[in-house]
Parts: structure tokens; sequence; C-alpha cells
């Protein structure tokens, strides 16, 4: 039997479509049983940074995290692709300092911040921007973190042979019942390997972040500390104005989101024990959003204030540069 | 018959393809006839920005352009997208002022520029954008100077029924062979009326641009003077670093390109009398400049030394943050 169609998204302008994206979305159990796919479940995708709530699991696990102390909301930014606020980098750089490191030891690279107003004031004050700013940076500090409490020399650590990234991968492995042998790899924006899963094994492994099922019991309760510190600080998570942040900030943290780079998408939903992974074939962030909430819609997995809560999100307008609606995206009909 | 496929375009990481486009392109002569096509030809495409060329024959055509002495500098301006960039924004400030204006007469709204130097630039001088910012500010002005030289009220000069936007419809409808009246009509990011063509005849259009077939003599030269400037002044027309900037240095101004929104891209070649229009089905820019190139390169339009100069634009590698080479973009083979 052929695979489903899709999810297809929309880009309308006035009276026409003017843009179309097709969404792979899988929603799975903790059993792994296809609970609704649309599109491919079998076809491996780079999870990118979607995934950084079970690369985070070896910073509970290894211990590092009880031993520095680290908060919800440092275990929150272990797990973002934030914005360069100075939240963000505040939180990275004292987080650092605690571990005896500065920013010279993150391996991710720099890049002015995301968020524009961020980018700005640094200038005004003269600044440029370090590894902290990288959206990563708080992935990269988690890494370090294990690195140092196991006493591992945490230089190269984003090499694919390193202690982190074996604790890393072998976590990833186990989530999702892949063999992290055989997965083709690529490297990430941040310099970390990125291994490609099938969707339905990513879902997967969110969806054991979200039921715990199959998992050792101090597994489950290391996941389901991640799920709670990104749904308590879902500001930490992205930052203003962005998906993760507004989706999570408007339904309470109920479920936990997380975009990863061209179009993937992650959602753990703790209180249904299911995952969903979904990738744009296109890779546009913005088709991913919409088929996100879409599948939650049509699997009846937001309640009805939560619906309206989203409805913004679900399908936002597209205003010129006086702010005049012009558009919206939209979910769409099946097919191009 | 069905229409041929779609150019495809992918982008890959590692040893696999992580993200796919498709883009139809349609490559038509000076009497209309289709040269070649990828995917559809006749389905109507909002051109957004990438009919900057046709929109600014009224400049010339009203007698505006002579009358205020404009440069081929600021006619390439008045077709641009610029990053705002302050050669851009100082242009486009000298020219009002010459015609009695200044910025607040400018109806496009104002953004950071698209030019992240520009913005951190702005920054750090205090400033804030104004309508000068706008990366249409260029067409605009240009706008606000046909209307001043036939004396018309410039106060909305957005709307579509205004004597600016009918001369400009008028010019496209001409030149495309388009009954404007019966077009679709969505609202640009800069404010005014955008028609959706059949992609055919937006080639058709930019053919007639290039070989001046069936246009009357003052038409034909306008053509030719306003793809002139955009050639001898590619950084007027984009800006640092951007693909019409970049491929027409590259290429000497030999053939003109000019991107728009939603992955709308135009391409005029006087040599040939050729007109090329494509739009990707997704509405991303990074798949139609791979398109545009490996059209040419498919209907032996470029010549060899050009193949070489523009080799980096036509499958740019992807890097992550520490510069490491992690993928490219290139033409794919046909279909998802």
């Amino acid at each position: 039997m052929p695979d489903p169609a899709p999810l297809s998204v929309e880009v309308t302008r006035g009276p026409m479509v003017e843009s179309r994206h097709l969404v792979h979305v899988v929603a799975v159990d903790g059993d792994g049983r296809i609970l609704r796919q649309w599109g491919h479940a079998e076809e491996p995708v780079f999870p990118r940074s979607a995934i950084k709530m079970i690369q985070a699991l070896p910073l509970i696990e290894t211990g590092a995290a009880d031993a520095y102390g680290l908060s919800p909301k440092e275990l929150a930014l272990a797990c973002a692709s934030h914005g360069g606020e100075p939240k963000h980098v505040s939180t990275a750089a004292a987080w650092l300092e605690r571990i005896g490191l500065d920013h010279t030891a993150l391996e991710c690279g720099s890049h002015w911040p995301t968020n524009e107003e961020a980018t700005r004031g640094m200038a005004v004050r003269g600044e440029t921007p370090s590894a902290l700013h990288n959206n990563c940076s708080g992935k990269h500090t988690s890494m370090l973190s294990h690195a140092r409490h196991l006493k591992e020399d945490p230089r190269g650590y984003i090499g694919i042979d390193h202690g982190v990234q074996r604790r890393v991968s072998a976590a990833i492995g186990e989530l999702t019942g892949t063999d992290m042998a055989r997965v083709p790899v690529g490297i990430d924006g941040c310099a970390i390997p990125t291994f490609a899963l099938p969707l339905k094994a990513f879902a997967h492994g969110l969806a054991r972040m979200a039921s715990g099922k199959g998992l050792p019991t101090d597994r489950a309760r290391a996941a389901r500390r991640l799920l709670a510190a990104m749904g308590a600080h879902p500001d930490m998570v992205a930052g203003t104005g962005r998906f993760d942040t507004t989706f999570m900030g408007a339904i309470k943290g109920r479920i936990t989101t997380k975009g990863g780079a061209e179009g993937v998408w992650a959602a753990a939903l703790p209180d249904h024990g299911i995952g969903i992974a979904l990738k744009t074939v296109d890779g546009t962030g913005r088709a991913g959003e919409i088929a996100l909430i879409e599948a939650l819609k049509t699997l009846d997995l937001l309640r009805p204030d939560e619906v309206d809560a989203v409805a913004a999100l679900a399908r936002p307008a597209i205003r010129n540069r006086n702010g005049t609606v012009v558009g919206e995206i939209r979910p769409g009909r099946p097919g191009f």
C-alpha cells in the first residue's frame, strides 16, 4: 500500500495560493505503533536541533546536572536553539563558569544572535558575537558539563569518537531503537555529528521520552525532568516571538515542542504518551509549524481552550510592511 | 500532453539529500514562443519584485527620468530590491530631494536593512529605519517621480486606481500580453498591487524587454536603457553578497536578473532576445538561484568563461558555523 499523502501547507496572497509545502508527519505511541502518518514514515531524516531533548539525556544520566546543581532553566537551555538574547547568553556564561570553563571551550562557532533586537543591542554596545551567542551554546555547555564531570579532556568534544558524542549517540540509538553504526552521518550547523533516523524511529524516541515506556526508571525520570524544564521555561528554548516559545507558552508547557533546521519538528506529549516527528520536504520552518498544529488538532490532542490559544499560530496572517494583512499560511489540500 | 517535470533542486548534508525543491521555469523568445519549459508555463504566479524592470518603464516613458536627469545608477535602483546599505539609502534620499520630496512621501513602510552589517551600523549610530531603508525604496521613488513629473498628487500613489499604478499595470499588460482587468490581484510586501501572470506571459514580457520585438521604438529604447543600467550597476540592484549582484557582476551584466519574494526570478537576455521566468513551488529563494543558472546552462546561454565565473553560485557549498563544508545545494533528479 502506498504511503498516505504528506500534509500540505499553503501560503496565500489575496485570492491566490502563492506557495505550497509538503510535510511528512508521524505520530507514534510508546510501544512504537504508528497512530497516524502523513507521507513517509521510514525515510531517514537528519533530526537536527529537534532532537536536543534526547541529546541532553547524558547531562542528567552521568550525574553532571546534579553535581553542578543545574536549574530547570539551565536544563531548558541545554535543549534550546536560543535567539542569543541577553538572558540566554548570561545563563550559558554563568553555567560555563560553574564548570570551570569559558566561551573559548565551546567548539560550535559563533554567529550574531538570531534575535535581531539582541544583535542591534550588541552593536550599540560595541560587542561582537562569541560562541555564547551561537543558538546551540546551551547544548554545547551541556556536553562540556558531562565531559568535565567525568574528567574527560573536553577538547574535541564535538568529534564523533569523543566520549561526549558516543554517549549522545548511544542515547539516541537506545531511545529510537536505531543501530547508530548503520545510519547516514552528517555534520550539523554547530559542528557535532547529526545521525539520520527514520521519522518513525525519531517519533518513537519522543514517545518514549513522553511515556517512559521501555525505559529504565532513571532514564524515564531524566526524560520527564527535561520535558518539564522545557515546558516550564519556554522562553529559554527558542526566544521572543519564536514558535516553540510562543506555542509552549500558550499551552502552558503541556506539550513539549522543538524545531530544528531544514523544517524538522519534534513534539513529546507526556499526557498521552505520544511522540510526533515531522520534516518539511523543502526544509522551510513556516510549513513545519503549521503542520505540527494541524496534526495535533487532527489527532484531537489539543483541548478546545488550547486550540483557541494557538489559533494565531495555526493560521498566521502575512502582513506587508505597513501592517496590512495580505495573505496567510494555512493547512492546504493534499498534494501540489 | 502533460507538462514536463519541474526543475528539481537538492540540498545535501553529508551523504544524504536533506531537502528538495521543485521549480517551474519557462524560457520564451521575443515572439512569445516557448523555447523550453520545466513544469507549468500557464499557471499564474505573482511576479513580486522580479518584475521591477517592467514596472520601471513609465519612469522613462513619461519623460520623468530625463526631466530629473536620472543616472544609470538611479535607474538601477528603480529596479532594485536593495539591502539598505548606505549607498542605496543615500542614492534614494538624494533622488527624492531632487523631486522635491523626502522619505515621508514613501508609502512602502519601513524595515531594518536586509543587509545585516548595514543594520548593525545604524544601531551603532543610534539610527532607526525609515521607508528609505525599505528594499523597495528605489521603486517607490521612481513611482513618485512620474507622479511629480505629471503633476499628480503623489499621495496614495500605491493605490490600484492612482495614475502611477495604472501606468505601471498598463506597461505590464502590454509587455506580457495580459488583460490586466482579469488577473488575480494581491498586495505586495511594499503595499502596491501585484498582478498574477502566467509564467509564460511574464517570460514573454522579459523577452520583449530584451529584444524590443513588437514594441514601439521608444519603449524598446526605454527597456534597453533599464537593462543596461541594471547590468552596469549590479551593486544597486540587490547588494553585497546577494545573488543578482554577484551573478550580474560575474558575467559583466550581459544577462539581467532580478529575484522576487517567494522564489520568483526573472532574466532578460538582450544578446539572445530571450526572457526566462521561474517560480519555486515552495517559495524559497535558494532553489530559484540554482534553477536559473541550471536553465541558462541547459539552454547553452552562458559562455564557457561565464559558466566558470558563476560556478560557486551554481552549486553553492553549505558550511557550518566553523566554516566547514557540510553539504551543498545543487540541481537534482526530476521529481521528489
